[in-house]
Formats: structure tokens, C-alpha cells, sequence
């Protein structure tokens, strides 16, 4: 069999805003790093420093998750020899897509996105007069980059939460708008929806997330992850009783990370009674264990950002091997090529 | 005198949707290209090809308004070596930053914005449900552009007419708040208002408009220009009669373009009785002989679009020049700046 055929392309943008936790490791990035190995599959992965600046007005912080992701991805053995890995602001393309895209998108159909209604929602609620009071152009348009995003690279699926299938719709939409003016040079994209398997629990018992500050870092200092792990909320039952693991946010997180026989073992213990200061130190050893390799390599690029930056640069310039012949042919097709 | 001191920069934008007419030329190109002639002055001229596909989806319509007004702008004797002579599709930082500044813009400063506001209110008044309908998203949101041409060059000066001053009202807003967040960057810009001194009448004795349909093209070939002029409206006085120039299209025309001498002459005529085929034979044979030389060479460029395009892209480089170094200092300034 010769491998002519094309690749299927996958998109994900992963927001510049934060630290990447456990939870974000075992919901997105280990499935993408799999991914990233399928040589079926030529998957686009960026940083998306642009939709960060919608919510986040804090430089540092953006530049720092921009480091601590892409680290952190490399660190994790992302396949960038496959993978396109790029930050979209490399990608200059991307922005003037949007625009051409605005020129083409109802604004009726902005006024009708999930994230902006809520917001409106959020004002009235609040008895304020102005609706849009406090909502940025950037929220506002925010679906028209995101079209831009997968619209520029022809992917065909988006791996997406279920909060995130309107603005693939979206994205849709806006293409066949375009194609219907303009004739056919969009692909329309489709929504695959990621069920959460594995909704990884945080420090205080609810699902591990940034907004709750109850993550737990993917590589954190050794000392730091015991401390955090012993820092997890548990019931007040004695070392002996008998304990549900379905319940419990230090299985939950074991669960994520060990094989199916070292899962059926612990459940059994939890029925046998395990005592919870064992249990965090027997869940410490076990992450620790799993992670202590990468974290190597994640510290050892943290301290030379001029690595990172120089994948980040050749995966900026990969995409736009694809991006800036495909732009010459929209901006052809809507009347602003070269004139000669 | 030592010539360091900076050179003023005044920005102007050219819409690419139309044939240039004799209206353009006395009322914003002559006195730009005057402009485009004083050291004092560093002029950024380019043609919105962005702009114009908020109201164009007619991609030939653009290019070839493109291609003549490039040709036009040249032929009456542009100083390309002083003005930046450039297309905004041709310098991607204008929509880089106009992304950027939609993260900083509050959606309420839009929802102001006349021409939006004009929209929705013939929809009310056409009794829509949707006051959105019809409306794009590049409609709305062309403020924004608008803002990121101007604060992209620095530019301190904008010459506009009474209709774009909200515009550049907004632009300051937008780059003070920019500002007020990320610390001082950008030139807050001025509205330079332009009295319409000259308003040229059109064929059928309205303001001469692309949308009243009534133009004369600058460089409508002779016979053409002739048929035209012979075309417009006039009163049914008999040629003895005395008759009011300050009322009358053909002297409004010639006024456009004569010296105050002319003027005067031709206003004893008036008073005295000319006859309209006289008149018409008399105004079509000055401008003709105004413009015969600038239209053998807009001709010659139109045969040689590959001249303008290297034009264009020449100028399209210089403004870069200026976008890439500033951009970098923007970039910087939000957070997404090179790691190392």
C-alpha cells in the first residue's frame, strides 16, 4: 500500500492563559499527543495567543502559559516531525482571513452566540441598563477567529467539548456563506464531539480546572506535587472502613493515569480499607513515577526558551507553506490579487 | 535649516469600488497629490481593498477599481518618492492590529457608530423584526479597521470630511484605552476637517456621486468626456438671455478647475448671455485640455498593470517599513512577544 492518500487534518488551539494541569493532561493533551503519532492523521495543534488577549490583559501571564504549554507539550513527546505545532500569531494569515470572513458573516448570527448571550445575560441580571456593558469586540468577534482558524487549513474535523459545537457551526455557516458568493474554496468543517471520559477531579473534589484554582500542575516541582496531593480534600472515615473509590477524588486521578489491572488492585484495597494518608502517598509516587522523566525535560526547556521558540518558528513557517497559497487563492477569489 | 525634524504624517484611504470621476479629483485627489508634494508632510495614501469588501462582492469590480485608481493617482502626478503609496491588502499588520484592538474596544462604542446605527434604523423603519438584518459583520466592526490604519502609521492628522470624524473620534478612544492598559504606544489621532470647498455638480446638476450615477471619469476618453459634458443638464433659457453661473453645473465645473481670472471672465459671459452648446463646447474643451496629458498617461499605465503592481508593491514595503517595527513593540506590549 502506498501512502498517497491524504492525511485526515485535526485542529486544536489550546488558549495562552494558564499553567497546564493533570487535568488538562489527561482531557486534551494525552489524546493529542496519541494522536499526533497516527500517521493517519496530520494534526494542526496551536497556541492560541490571540483568542488569549479576549480574556486575559496581563502580559506576563500570557507569555509565561505561552512558555509552560509549549514546554509542556514537547516535554510530553508531542510527534513535531507530524504535528504542525505553531502559535496562531505566527500566522499572519489567520487575522486577515477574519477580516475577509467579517465581510461575509451576518451580524445576526454573532448576536446569537452561547458566550456573548450569556454575558448579556450576566448585565441584565445585574439590573445594569447597558447590555453590552463590559463585553469586548474581542468576545464579540471571537467566533469569526476561530472560523479563520480551522477554515484556513481545510480541516474537515474539530475535536471540540460540547461548549464548543456552536462555533464549529458557526464556522460552517459562515464557509458555505462564503462559498455561496464567492464559489466553492471552503471545506466545511464538522464537529467531533469529545465526550469527557475522564473527568480528572481537583484539590477540592470538583473537576480539576483553572477557574476553580484546584489544579494540580502537570510538573510540578517534586516536593510541590507531594504537598498538593496531600492537600486533597477526603472524608473523615477511619484508616480501616471500607471506602467507595467512585467517589473519590484520589482514585479518580490514580484512575487516569494506571492500567486496568493496577485500578481493579486498588479498588479492592479501598474495599479492604486503606488508609488516606497511605493512599496520598501511594498516589504521589505513582504520578510522580509517571511524569518524573518529562519533567526532566520539561525543566531542561524551560530554561532554554530559544529551543521552544525555534520549533514554535518552524511550525509557524509549516503552516504557512499551507496558509499563504491558499490566502492567494481567497483574496483571488474576492477580487484583491496582484493586479499583473 | 537642518531637515531633521519628523515630517507630519497625514493618512489618507482610498475605498477601490469605483471609476475615479471629476468629483474626487477636485474635491481629495488633487489636493493630496498637492500634498504628496510639500517636504513638511509624509502622506500614507492607500486603497482600502479591505474596506471596500464591506459594500463589494464583486471581485472584478474591485480590481479593476483598483487598477484605476492606482493609474489615476499616478498619472496626475503622485510624488511616490515622498508618499507612501501603498494597498492596504498588502501590509498584514493592519489586520494583526486590528484584532488586537478589538480585544481593548468595548462593544458599546460600536453599537454607537452613524453607520451602523443608520442600518438598523432603516430596518425599524422598514418595519423588520431583526433590527441586524442584512447587517455584517464587516460593517460593524470597520471602526476597528479604520482605528488599526491610522494607529498603525502614527498618524497625528487625518484629513476627513464632517461624516468620518466619529470614526476618528473612536480611533482615540480605542487607542487610549490601549494605552490606559498597556502603557503609552500609540499617537492619538486628530480629525483634520475639510470644509468641502469645492462641491462639483453631476450630470443631472447634483453633487456629482458614484451613487447618484451622474460622474464624469477623470479620464473618460476624449469622445466620451465630450458626450458627456454635452449630456449635462441645463436650464431652457435662450442663448441671448443673462444667466446665473453660481447655480449652473458647467460653471461649477470649470470654477473647478480654472484660475480665478478665468472665473472671473467667464462670469461676465454669463451675465452677458452664452449659449449651453457654446458653454458645454467651451468647458469640455478646457478640462480636456487639462487632463490630455495626465490621461495619455494613465492610458499607457492601464496597458501596463505589471507598472502600477510594482508600484504599489514598492510602496506596500515602505509601509511596512514603519507596520513591522511598531507591531513588534505591540506585540511585546500584550504578551506575545518571541520566548526568547
Amino acid at each position: 500500500m502506498t501512502d498517497t492518500r491524504e492525511k485526515e487534518i485535526v485542529l486544536t488551539g489550546i488558549t495562552t492563559t494558564g499553567t497546564p494541569h493533570l487535568g488538562n493532561y489527561v482531557g486534551a493533551i494525552r489524546p493529542a499527543i496519541e494522536a499526533s503519532r497516527d500517521p493517519n492523521v496530520k494534526p494542526f495543534y496551536f497556541l492560541a495567543d490571540y483568542h488569549a488577549l479576549i480574556k486575559c490583559q496581563e502580559p506576563a501571564r500570557i507569555r509565561q502559559s505561552t512558555l509552560e504549554i509549549a514546554a509542556t507539550w514537547l516535554a510530553l513527546g508531542l510527534d513535531t516531525d507530524n504535528a504542525v505545532f505553531y502559535r496562531q500569531s505566527d500566522v499572519p494569515e489567520i487575522t486577515e482571513l477574519a477580516w475577509i470572513l467579517s465581510c461575509v458573516t451576518a451580524k445576526g448570527l454573532m448576536n446569537r452566540a452561547h458566550a456573548y448571550k450569556a454575558a448579556v445575560q450576566e448585565n441584565l441580571d445585574r439590573g445594569e441598563k447597558d447590555p453590552d456593558k463590559g463585553i469586548t469586540m474581542g468576545l464579540y468577534c471571537y467566533p469569526i477567529l476561530m472560523a479563520a482558524d480551522i477554515l484556513l487549513f481545510k480541516a474537515r474535523k474539530v475535536p471540540v467539548g460540547r461548549d464548543q459545537i456552536q462555533h464549529i457551526e458557526m464556522a460552517r455557516d459562515i464557509a458555505a456563506r462564503f462559498n455561496h458568493i464567492y464559489g466553492r474554496h471552503f471545506v466545511l468543517p464538522e464537529a467531533v464531539i469529545q465526550e469527557e471520559t475522564a473527568v480528572l477531579l481537583g484539590l477540592d473534589g470538583r473537576k480539576m480546572s483553572k477557574s476553580y484554582d484546584n489544579t494540580i500542575p502537570i510538573f510540578a516541582p517534586e516536593k510541590r506535587l507531594r504537598k498538593l496531593i496531600m492537600k486533597i480534600k477526603t472524608n473523615s472515615l477511619p484508616p480501616e472502613a471500607p471506602k467507595d473509590p467512585d467517589t473519590c477524588t484520589l482514585f479518580s486521578i490514580y484512575q487516569a493515569f494506571a492500567t486496568k489491572e493496577e485500578v481493579e488492585a486498588l479498588r479492592k484495597r479501598y474495599q479492604e480499607g486503606i488508609a488516606w494518608g497511605e493512599m496520598k502517598q501511594l498516589l504521589f509516587e505513582y504520578i510522580n513515577a509517571h511524569i518524573k522523566e518529562a519533567r526532566t525535560r520539561y525543566e531542561e526547556l524551560i530554561q532554554h526558551p530559544e529551543r521552544i521558540e525555534q520549533v514554535l518558528r518552524q511550525g509557524g513557517e509549516r503552516a504557512r507553506e499551507v496558509a499563504r497559497p491558499f490566502m492567494r487563492e481567497i483574496r483571488e477569489a474576492v477580487g484583491i490579487a496582484p493586479l499583473a
